[in-house]
């Protein structure tokens, strides 16, 4: 709650100190807000007949075996469209699965306070939203801890003031700091304070679920009417593989729909652990448990915004370790794209490490967890930012590495400019045969921003690099993300928002927020 | 010239020590030798409209601002077949070079001493060849110095031991304390006898032409006319962008040919210093250049084996330094693969970085250039392994790394097994919902090669890997190259082959090898 109580060093970041927008001195040279699509066809990995023997697969599983279902309401939905229920077990027949087929929404904009941090979700479009749920945080300057509610609000800033992140974050670290009851609430305010981006609710508890509902209302300032036609918060459902729906998970996929909210089913499904040793078993039992999650959320609310989720890796089958990154992720994360693109749903998936340093491995299993997500039509590439160890850490040198590589793939997806001005035959015309383009007019009117300038990348020479002291990018990631905070600017708010918001904040913590039996 | 005089070693490795066949210890646990294949079309990011613009392009290039050639011989060819020669200056009209596409094979063996491995070139094909040329080479025990004969030694018996390793190498480091003259009968000499994969010989000089190409002969122990036939022996020419094609890259383009060796044509297009600073217009100059290549070597003899090469990257316009595994290098990979299969020719590409440590950067800069590689259907990845510093430095750490890279990238490649049993149905029926498939029968049958096992990536706990000492993916490379050198066995060879190579080797070197200045 220290935010509001900060007013000297808002109006520092407001009134002075660095700008961002060229007019004061050069900060961090950062790319410009925008929401890349991706402008050629995703890749496939299997052909259209296998997607069918996988789809088909799913169908079976459902039918024949089905899913537990926790919640009574959620087995009287299931009941209500003809599925058998016997006990726990729901078995969903392929009509009922077919009749959510196409009821959702292939794309549509998610919005956030400020209307020009909108998001459009599916399509050719793509959203990044940093880490999320990671109950440790770690920096090289004060080492691998539990998570504070003021370490999230340094991830929530830093989502904020880096244009390349579209959403404010799923909780980057866990405020362990604060209760449970509670917690929600003030990472609510947080991210609703210091960031203007898209809201992530957690649907772990009816009362969580439903306060963040009720804070992204207050943030717009709209009526709940308004909201219901205008997706304003999503929240990621991961089932309890293998085919197993808990309680709060139902409760979510219910009430988002019913409130035309947008929720993400992501089954966790690690081969030869929650699923099959094979990838394309795993990938049957995600798509399973994916399109039960389907089915509820359209049988609560026909047409609510509803996302597929991917999250197949496989484990260590030697220790049981999870594994991320790996060839098996790659495929999966591709894979699981064709088949949400079989149902025209938007497609989440991530960007995944295992290392426990930001280190080479840290490095290339993020850049082929993004070559997957890219690769396979990713929407919304969850975790994008500061994800390390399997989810359990949140890491602020991470965060602002996946930031360069975030940017790099932006300009990657920008489309080649082959114009004739672009092809450069004056150029070659002026400079000749054995010459060199340094000055060259084609030249001088582009250089300044012709390329991709990396925040981490050092391209010094050997020489100046160790006069330099030998940095490695974890340690100029170090400084980096500490820029980053210094130049934070927080996001103004309507004075009557911040009032209401910090009233109902009040009066939920007063009522006890989330019960728990702790 | 130290490898024949160590028969200790060589019978130690024959007849004990360490086995790799899984009959005695286990040592390194790498995947077997094999050449992966692309199962998916390559990636487009032009569209083909924009590609005959950029193919046009090239072509008022050749014909109005031609090429300087500094070889008589050369010019004499190209002007035979009816380009416009005014000094140096060569003008190539676009009939030219429609009647030098389509001779060159699309797909040819390249054919190694040891005929198992032998690799094709071309298609679907990929072949993984490692660092060539770096003055430097380094590891974290003794740091970056100069490359010896000795370092050179290991990084060839390392290209042997790694299966994923398609050729003995291009020069991994350079041998700096053998004199220039003789420096490739030495190394040469190295390859043959500690590596019975395909060969690299530099075109850097007519009688290191020739002396490589002899020394494939005699390795193959096979005929010049069968050797004409059968390619043994490739050469790698970087044009003198721009437009420039100096003396000995001519010869070697010409010499080449004549004798059915395989060229391939790397332009080295820096956007912004040798090439226009836009990515299109480097394209086109690179395009223009490895033309012109292709012209020179099929008028030498037609239907030769020609690769089409891509470099084309950018540099840092603050500083000149060049710059790889960039946004925009993966775009000129990528189109530079569209460019090759226009004219239906294999394409040569590679794995980049200017990293100067083995650290995040290093490994995304060459995930980076692996995506554009594989996407853009890179037939031939040249510095697939080892090359830093933007290719002043052959690393020991980074070449392991690298395996691992190259390894992860060959199971991906691996289509996806989506049979009745690998979608594990009757697990799913064994476990049911809430279960785990760690014990199941479809579990225990897979488990040991369910998933790709990497040979650095560490997915200890974050408790166990700091107990182990926090290593980070540098350190456990330092480790892993010395084990693959004490495990590494020299391939056998024919006595008299060996004698007649030893023979013609004292010969050269008595006659003083390749003439210099120094």
């Amino acid at each position: 709650m220290s935010i509001a109580a900060e007013p000297a060093a808002r109006r520092r970041s407001r009134e002075g100190g660095r700008r961002r927008d060229g007019e004061g001195p050069r900060g961090i040279a950062q790319l410009p807000w925008q929401q890349p699509r991706r402008a050629f066809p995703p890749m496939k990995l299997v052909c259209d007949d296998q997607l069918e023997t996988m789809h088909e697969a799913s169908l079976v599983l459902l039918e024949e075996i089905g899913m537990d279902v926790v919640l009574p309401e959620a087995r009287d939905i299931y009941a209500r469209a003809g599925a058998v229920v016997e006990g726990e077990r729901v078995r969903i027949g392929r009509d009922i699965v077919a009749a959510a087929i196409g009821l959702a929404p292939a794309e549509f904009t998610f919005h956030a306070r400020n209307p020009a941090h909108s998001i459009r979700i599916g399509g050719d479009w793509i959203a990044f939203s940093p880490v999320g749920g990671p109950p440790n945080c770690s920096d090289l300057d004060h080492g691998r801890r539990p998570g504070t509610l003021a370490d999230n609000q340094n991830f929530i800033r830093l989502s904020q003031f880096f244009n390349c992140i579209h959403t404010s974050g799923g909780g980057s670290t866990d405020a362990l700091d604060i209760h449970a009851r509670v917690r929600h609430l003030h990472i609510g305010r947080a991210k609703i304070r210091l960031s203007d981006k898209v809201l992530y609710t957690s649907s772990t508890g009816r009362e969580r679920l439903f306060d963040g509902i009720e804070m992204a209302r207050i943030a717009r300032g709209i009526t709940m009417e308004q909201m219901m036609a205008e997706p304003s918060v999503f929240t990621v459902v991961n089932t309890n593989s293998p085919l197993k729906l808990d309680g709060p998970m139902a409760m979510g996929i219910i009430e988002m729909a019913r409130l035309g909210q947008i929720t993400c089913v992501t089954p966790f499904t690690l081969a030869g652990a929650m699923a099959p040793v094979t990838v394309a078993g795993a990938l049957v039992e995600q798509n399973a448990e994916a399109l039960a999650g389907l089915v509820l959320n359209q049988l609560s609310k026909p047409g609510a915004p509803f996302i597929y989720g991917g999250f197949t890796s496989n484990v260590d089958m030697k220790s049981g370790a999870p594994a991320f990154g790996t060839p098996e992720y790659m495929k999966a994360a591709i894979i699981g794209g064709q088949m949400a693109r079989r149902y025209n749903l938007p497609y989440r998936t991530s960007n995944t490490c295992a290392a426990n340093a930001v280190d080479a491995q840290a490095a290339y299993e993020s850049v082929f967890s993004l070559w997957g997500a890219i690769m396979g039509g990713g929407n919304l590439i969850i975790h994008a930012a500061g994800w390390m160890e399997g989810g359990l850490v949140g890491s602020f040198e991470k965060f602002v590495l996946d930031i360069d590589l975030l940017q790099m793939i932006e300009k990657f997806l920008e489309p080649l400019d082959t114009s004739a001005d672009a092809l450069g035959l004056d150029a070659m015309r002026e400079v000749g045969p054995g010459g060199h383009f340094f000055g060259c007019a084609h030249t001088m009117v582009r250089y300044s921003d012709a390329f991709y300038a990396p925040l981490i990348s050092d391209w010094r020479n050997f020489q100046q690099w160790q006069a330099a002291g030998s940095p490695e990018a974890w340690h100029k990631a170090n400084g980096l993300w500490k820029a980053a905070l210094a130049e934070y600017q927080e996001p103004t708010i309507d004075a009557a928002i911040a009032e209401e918001l910090d009233g109902f904040i009040a009066r939920r913590i007063a009522e006890g927020g989330q019960p728990t039996d702790f």
